[in-house]
């Protein structure tokens, strides 16, 4: 052990720079539709609504603004990032070695079933054959990840298919996530550059066409043991299980109960953030209705309140939440002692902690 | 204080599931060449040494493997992520409402300079018009990040561009991050797809064509403060600030020292990974020299030994280092406290630190 009480404190701190608090994850949330509870409907030929000034107006070839529309360069993002998937990312979720497809056939797949089409005449079966193309030969073992709730971390944690892979890192998602597109009829384009409704009020199942159907696709390529990362600390009333949640709705009841690649256990992570409220732990409320579900459709199943190993992802992200002081406070000291040796900064600390854990962490902030 | 003694840890710890250690970086080094020390060559038009069975072969066509050529789908990959850069992440880096860059253009400006080429007849003006048609109009004020040694850890804290600026989040570097090339002479392709040379022997120059000129492109571009994030456990006898380092070689002697868009300061972040050394700290060995340098061109200077921000993201990543174990048991017995309200944790946890600091760490690893 080295101790060098002869450095002091004040040289340690004397040349603090002033940094930004992290914010590890660039995209927050996901652009899935929220769901309205499922009704029946009768399917209608609807037309869109939406009325442009001048049909022929396409805001991508202007100076460049974000748009409500359809996402400028759409084909070239999608065959890109396809190319990219098989070529570089291989590996990660499809077997290295497997044939490459051919990324403008399956845009073309997607674009035709979109392009001159009006946004409120989808429904769950206009993306069958691009799913087809894409995920065919696919099924993930054992590392599955399902997320309600928990888009950023469960991604983070996920690590693009290094650790888990979740929808987004299939083939099928990973070409449009992030990306918004609408069909417009009786248009040189056949997209709506310029506003896309998100919402069709006679027709719900057009909003689910696309990510309905990849939540459903996904579900039933999850084999052996799959996770869930659901959010305890839902705010205004939601459950960490939602009604109108994909999962709930269309990823648990398509899991494989059957066959070589049919799912054995489902692995609930329940994450609490840093200064947000316990409103749901496992063994309660939604989680006991998860668990029946799951049991009854023979799965075993395991619940776990905040692994350690994402808290420390939390409280990287939430730098400065209550309940990451005392730990970003050990931290610091022992990397002080790493660079110096000092043992007074470990009765500093060792203070710190006394009262913290004594007096319910409350002193310090 | 919420104190509830009634739940035993037996019954907390009854359901832990098995989860994979988190590694966040997918990507978790360059793919820039190692840099030799310069020398003046005299520069030789070359010819490419590489022999391929077979000079019509593309393996593009195959079962798809990793080659140690061009990537597959350069021209698609490109242009899809310049797409997506601009319509998508736009406003990380550049400003929002700029006019968007011809995607199509700018890859043909970069398949210019080497398509049909030899390799080692590159040098450090080939992509010259492709950086300009890029980044002509762009200032990176307070924000340029560079880093030497530290790839993973400066981009998971740049968080692509959102928190800091790096190489790599502009779009000319974007473009090509992690891809390969190199261009073939007297072939139908004029890439070679098999296996590109990475070293010419006779023309050092060839070797730093794209990311030497990326380098020294980058560092006039950075205006005001920037940051450095610089490694201080190198092994192998390596320095922090290493002569064969980009940083030193093309990007420091490139900052701006006049102008409305020079560098104010230069604030150098040294990081020590959790169970490696510390072989060198701010003040000593090279970071010395470093300061000096600094100091000369007019710049004002700050080195700080690990950023409790970086501390934390190093932990997130190294989840099973020695140093990271009693802030971890910190942050698990938090949890149990915001969720069960124990207090007894709270003790057990108490002597756990008590003792890890006041025996140096060693009893508990």
């Amino acid at each position: 052990m080295n101790i060098d009480c002869t450095t002091s404190l004040i040289e340690i701190k004397s040349q603090h720079i002033s940094l930004k608090v992290p914010h590890l994850s660039v995209k927050t949330h996901s652009n899935r539709p929220s769901l309205k509870p499922l009704r029946n409907v009768t399917r209608r030929k609807m037309k869109s609504k939406l009325v442009t000034k001048n049909k022929f107006y396409n805001p991508c070839n202007e100076v460049h603004t974000k748009t409500n529309g359809t996402t400028c360069g759409l084909r070239e993002i999608m065959i890109g990032r396809c190319s990219h998937y098989q070529y570089i990312k291989n590996g990660f979720v499809q077997p290295n070695g497997s044939r490459a497809k051919n990324c403008t056939e399956l845009y073309e797949a997607f674009e035709s079933a979109v392009r001159y089409k009006s946004y409120c005449n989808m429904n769950m079966s206009t993306y069958g054959r691009y799913f087809e193309l894409a995920l065919g030969d696919l099924h993930v073992i054992n590392r599955a990840m399902f997320w309600s709730g928990t888009y950023a971390i469960a991604h983070t944690y996920g690590s693009n298919g290094r650790n888990y892979v979740t929808l987004e890192d299939t083939l099928a998602a990973a070409m449009v996530n992030g990306l918004t597109w609408c069909g417009k009829e009786n248009d040189t384009e056949g997209f709506d550059f310029v506003s896309c409704p998100y919402r069709c009020k006679d027709n719900q199942w057009a909003d689910y066409a696309f990510w309905g159907l990849a939540s459903k696709t996904f579900a039933q390529l999850a084999a052996g043991e799959v996770y869930v990362v659901l959010n305890g600390s839902q705010a205004n009333g939601k459950s960490a299980f939602r009604n109108d949640s994909y999962f709930r709705s269309f990823e648990l009841p398509n899991l494989r109960q059957n066959g070589t690649y049919r799912v054995t256990k489902v692995n609930i992570l329940v994450l609490h953030s840093p200064d947000a409220e316990v409103v749901e732990r496992c063994g309660q409320k939604s989680l006991l209705e998860l668990e029946r579900l799951v049991q009854n459709k023979g799965f075993d199943y395991a619940c776990e309140d905040d692994p350690e190993e994402l808290i420390l992802i939390m409280c990287s992200e939430h730098w400065h939440a209550r309940e990451c002081q005392v730990a970003r406070q050990v931290l610091r000291q022992t990397w002080n002692k790493k660079l110096y040796g000092i043992s007074n900064s470990n009765r500093n600390l060792l203070s710190l902690v006394i009262f913290s854990l004594i007096f319910g962490f409350n002193f310090i902030f």
